[in-house]
């Protein structure tokens, strides 16, 4: 079926190309006008894949975390336990300028979906899909008898997704602060810190 | 000086009114024309305050550090050493109405500082601030014996900091989710960790 593939790979350009324009110049400069131009294809043909700058956006948040969910997915974790929950965690972090980009780009998204619903959907799924892998993590270290049977897991799941999120946001807007290598030495250390 | 301390109040009027566009509508939105509306005066009086959109921002943004900075300093904390700090972090934390608004107004504003740098240097000041802030919470708590010397201070530093920031955007994004309630407990948790 080309022609599906063909509709979906120009629904991608044009998302990667909303990511461009958000990340060099901001969300208000994200016009469908401007998208178009980057994307290199008319307004006209672009409001044949996406009827409404809402739709346009709700479809480039979804990119994100596609994105990031296939990476971590399918992603082959054969090390010792704290070492593959390490590497799972740092899928959510900006560690290199891929995940820094589409992180940036999901925080814009966020700070929107406060006024757009078409966008907070979305972020709701994303946030119970980031809880559930936070707790995944934390069972994980529990049954695997790295970590005590008596912490909290219900706060230690809390505690866990906010560090990331807090981890992701310093990384994002303050790289020159929070380096990559502090944000790796950080999680390392808490995680440590629940098998004591 | 009437005068003066009048000036100063329209700019903090309108900088309201502007975090009442943001908080109702969008940053997209807070337009000059619709901040004017909403704070009852002219695009032309406005402008008189505010020379451009740029600046308007920068001061809007700033009302809110300096708002939650007021609080945190003039607060009298006269309680146990944990509960003291727990309460001092509390204050930047989305626990009430009015500390929610400031802090949603600042994470929207938090998304463009990566592309106005006029936003930036404001943001930077605060991410040491805050920095500080966790500094002192951590150094307070190894020094009053609460914590173990043993403790990696710096890591530590990093990891309350980025906790914080965390709780708080679970708790401006997701507050059905994330709970004044659970916010409370995650950090008073976290804080009793660092004392084991």
């Amino acid at each position: 079926m080309p022609k599906i593939v063909d509709h979906e790979k120009r629904k991608i350009k044009i998302a990667e190309a909303t990511w461009k324009v958000i990340v060099d110049e901001g969300l208000e400069q994200a016009t469908v006008r401007k998208i178009a131009k980057v994307a290199d294809m008319s307004v006209g043909s672009l409001r044949h894949y996406f009827s409404t700058q809402s739709e346009l956006f709700a479809f480039s948040m979804k990119l994100v975390s596609d994105r990031v969910r296939n990476r971590a997915e399918n992603k082959y974790y054969d090390g010792p336990p704290l070492e593959s929950m390490q590497e799972l965690l740092s899928e959510f972090l900006p560690i290199d300028e891929e995940r820094r980009i589409e992180m940036e780009v999901w925080m814009v998204f966020s700070s929107k979906t406060l006024v757009d619903p078409n966008l907070k959907a979305l972020s709701q799924e994303v946030y119970d899909e980031m809880h559930r892998a936070s707790k995944m993590v934390v069972e994980g270290l529990i049954e695997s008898g790295l970590a005590s049977q008596a912490l909290n897991k219900s706060l230690e799941i809390e505690r866990l997704y906010a560090l990331i999120d807090g981890m992701a946001l310093h990384g994002i807007l303050h790289p020159d602060r929070f380096s990559v290598e502090k944000m790796q030495t950080t999680l390392k250390y808490h995680l440590k810190a629940l098998c004591n």
